[in-house]
């Protein structure tokens, strides 16, 4: 069977991968679709982020929905032809912080396709892939597209979850990425108001605007947009941080009201930060790092149609093109998620 | 001009009434409509509920919408002939709750059509009504019917932002009279994953259902129904009780798990609790009175097309027959909000 | 080796029972002291609480501090003749509340002395125990007497988290047992600006104020006294109910603020609550159940003398006269906390 | 009379000042003591701090305690000749801030001695001083210097409850001048189980020792000491960070656990942060500003005796020699908080 390995930046191969064997507890399945992550970008144009290096090829890939082909011993809740979301959060269940309520936290957490730990932990994009049950969500009702959007939109559930009580809320949303525009999702989901988003990109931010955002702002041509928000101390209740870019954070940090709260959710490298105006005004800078639970309520949520991601679906290319999504991936004139199909129904 | 006065239990009379007059910071408004209440009810049927007894006849009413016909000294956001929804809510805003944020709890709140204090404050349910600037929100793009809504809406909102983060959660709803149909609304704005109501009227549980409750039950022809959500110590994270029956609250509280959460709605009086089911699952059982800031979400909410009331106006009567509305709001057969129509635009 | 059984109500002896063998991550334990616990009362004199009924003799026990004898294979954190604290908490690891760092509500929990389950959980009060290390807290410098305090002091410490930040708040503690006075012990370090304590007993309250208790008050000399702080909608931010009893817990809830805590201790059965009043007052009634990661912290506590729980062990009768001790606990008039010396040094 | 008013950096004077005159609700003050604060010596080494800039004389101080000798019109609460303590924070009571229970965010905030605004807020450094009775705090029973403590005191008590419960966690305090220091004690207070203390100077280290820390460290002998509390993703809840300097803080980050919490008390300007360690473990980065009802409480726990800072006052100096007491508050090898005597009793 074939695989998506890196083996260097820019050095991208779809080549043939030894499947693995089917153990107790577990499902073999058929990849359906895969969708092009920041982080697999990172490995693709530079072989790694920050610390992170490549040090031996990776299969990539995280985001990932599959049919389910054959049942191992003690698995009964599926059955073969399913969809299923396969979560790539692998917690070992057993560490402090599993036993905390915190696995995405897990001291030995096994996470697809990451190479913070040597060996690195291979990714999902393979043509069969095995995978734990418990790893596993019923999909039936969604496309094998939107069934490949639960894992970033868990991300901004969990990031969302941290905020506290949306309802009635005034959130701004920096940078209108997958992740930027799936927090808009969110945030109106759980209630939020009022929804101002910022980009550099009018495409963007055209989708931004049909994902639920009152307001749009490109701030390439408005630099200071936001400055009409900083009377009285500032406007918003919530800034959802996606672009890791101390400007803007430091922009939304000043339209932000007295015990603001913001979700930093874009991983950039270290910032430099107006510290007088995060105490003067009590903020509350948060980090929010991955999911858990989170993962199967997005794919209940998109089942009952609470959640509609398949706007965000803008590139679908085949297995033996990949190189194309991920080129696509890249340029966000055109592209929000763009998407790998392994194989259809 | 004329108004709704109770006079005493089963005495309501729609009759002359001197107008006040319009003072620095306030609206002159003709009435447009007004909602009947739970507790309009309780005068009109009891005279009073509890301690809270007519020691004097009263305007009732506080569920209104109106048109602003003249500005007072010193206003000048509105508009004449704007529709506005008018918050019963008037806090001192200068006691100690006014200054920690609690408005709800104002030590001389003045709350439309209230017995509570003596002499009781005069309500809202004339046709011309002076009103403080800071109590109207504009409601432009609604309905006049939806306009006097807000009040029952941001009940039930002010309800939900006592729960915390709802995302992803499983609410149940016991209870779907008009606070309980709105608790369902609120519950699935705000994000929650799974929500089930209970109800002993085959037409509320409809209405219920048509406003997004994802399952409905009539414990009348089923009351063992939530045994199914004990197992494993309990189902539902967030229990929103609208009865103020202790039957309703004790099978609610048997089906929440540990940690849940009990919103405490249904004005009853005192209830019999199982303490020992709520220390051993560590509930949390808490009361929402009233509201303030949600008052203005609620009209922001339904203007943005977030949450739909208009299903829940079942009747509008006019003026002059408006004891009829009360006569149908207490039918839960064939009602969920009766409206009285004071004036059109 | 003995151990203390209870057969029936009043029917308690000291007798002979087998010693268990030793396992990989166990210890081997000489038991030191045994405090008798309300729970161990209610065996005594009524044979269970509640629908919590004995139906086979059932060592009780589970305030135990013990003496390392032998170490079971793999254990290398202990050495034989240290002193330590012994959790009864005994969660699975692998339930789903054991993941989400709820463990006190672990549903296979095999929690010493308690006859929930069938077969019973039978109890600590044996001459030798085998325990789990992970049970087992270093006491290295208290009294084989403080160190059984371990448990009881981790139910005030686990209530006092579920209230929050305590620091500056005015605290009501109603019924003064040991609950009651670990309670006050726990809320004056957390940084409780005040503290007042209500009991029909001098003996009790005599020992509140000693365990620093601002103010105390016997209910059956005063019993309006707490009427003076329900001026303004109340007083107090938190109170510790530990009686049980619905009028202490009326009376306390008169005399809390707008958004008050209720934690609620006392073990009873149902209770009839003014629901108006919470609900008016938006109080939070919050049950709290057994511990976990407190039972450490409580022996560190006292360990650093941050906490002195001394002062309440009031009697210290020796095994064979286990049943004194039984009598002496239940004396309101003359006992705080009555131990039962298993071993010396 | 006279007051310390500064006029540029290095310019600080002793001279006559024209008393201001009495109003209803005010009280008319003896000073008694005034300690010097970190921002006193910002204005006088330096003439400001980041953009805020002495642009005219001003009257220093803000930690003041003083001897009642007059009442104004409608003042009944105070007698003359009781010390007070002083609350530089005089918000406006009238704005949206002080509406929602964060006085402390005032729009119209006098605290005293600020330059921030322009006119400045004049201090409180004067032997003669006109205060709102809301602003005195009776403090019988505790010396004039003590009294004068309650404004930092009222900074770090804010800051702790910011971080929530504090009961067992592990804290760490980075920076032990008087606001390290006192953090110290109120995390003490407030029921932390292990306090670990860093400075430079084993002066302001031996008092954090005096004051509970558990474990101090000087980072200059020992500048790799933090490495240890590193494994397993961290070891401390709470960072209390009171250098203001980004290696502290980074340091300070590596060391805390997932989910930990950075109160950041520290004023400095910008500052680089490791935002992927703050994503990652999820931080909560939380400002903390001033204060409002801490000024009150914490003049009570000291009054209680549950907070002890007597050891912090380390020089107290006549008035006659105002500029030898900053000089001191200067200098970290001998001095923790200089105070100026300005009258006896």
């Amino acid at each position: 069977m074939k695989a998506i390995v890196i083996h260097a930046a820019r050095d991208l191969r779809v080549e043939e991968y030894a499947p693995d064997p089917l153990g107790p507890g577990q499902l073999r399945l058929r990849l359906a679709t895969g969708g092009v992550c920041g982080s697999d970008l990172h490995y693709y144009h530079n072989g790694g982020f920050g610390a992170v290096r490549l040090r031996e090829p990776m299969v990539l890939g995280h985001e990932v929905s599959a049919y389910v082909i054959e049942l191992g011993p003690g698995v009964d809740r599926f059955t073969c032809g399913q969809l299923v979301a396969v979560s790539p959060s692998r917690p070992c269940a057993t560490c402090r912080y599993c036993h905390e309520g915190l696995p995405n936290h897990c001291l030995n957490m096994r996470f697809y396709g990451s190479a913070m730990p040597f060996p690195h932990i291979q990714g999902a994009f393979r043509e069969e892939l095995i995978a734990n049950a418990a790893q596993c969500v019923d999909a039936t009702g969604l496309s094998a597209g939107e069934a490949a959007m639960a894992e970033p939109l868990a991300v901004t559930l969990h990031a969302t979850g941290r905020a506290g009580s949306m309802t009635g809320k005034r959130a701004l949303v920096t940078g209108c990425g997958p992740i930027g525009v799936l927090s808009i999702l969110c945030a109106r989901r759980a209630g939020a108001a009022e929804i101002v988003a910022t980009d550099l990109s009018d495409f963007t931010l055209g989708m931004a605007r049909a994902c639920g955002a009152d307001h749009v702002i490109n701030m390439a041509d408005t630099p200071d947009a936001l400055d009409r928000f900083t009377a009285d101390k500032g406007y918003f209740d919530v800034l959802y941080e996606c672009t890791g870019v101390a400007q803007a954070l430091g922009q939304g940090i000043n339209a932000l009201r007295p015990r603001g709260v913001v979700l930093q959710l874009g991983l950039g490298g270290d910032m430099t930060l107006p510290m007088m105006a995060i105490t003067a005004k009590e903020l509350d800078l948060r980090g929010s790092f991955r999911f858990h639970p989170e993962f199967a309520t997005g794919v209940e949520l998109m089942q009952k149609g609470l959640i509609d991601v398949k706007p965000l679906i803008t590139q679908t290319v085949p297995l033996n093109d990949a190189e194309r999504a991920f080129r696509l991936a890249s340029d966000r004139s055109q592209a929000m998620k763009a998407q790998i199909m392994f194989s259809g129904v």
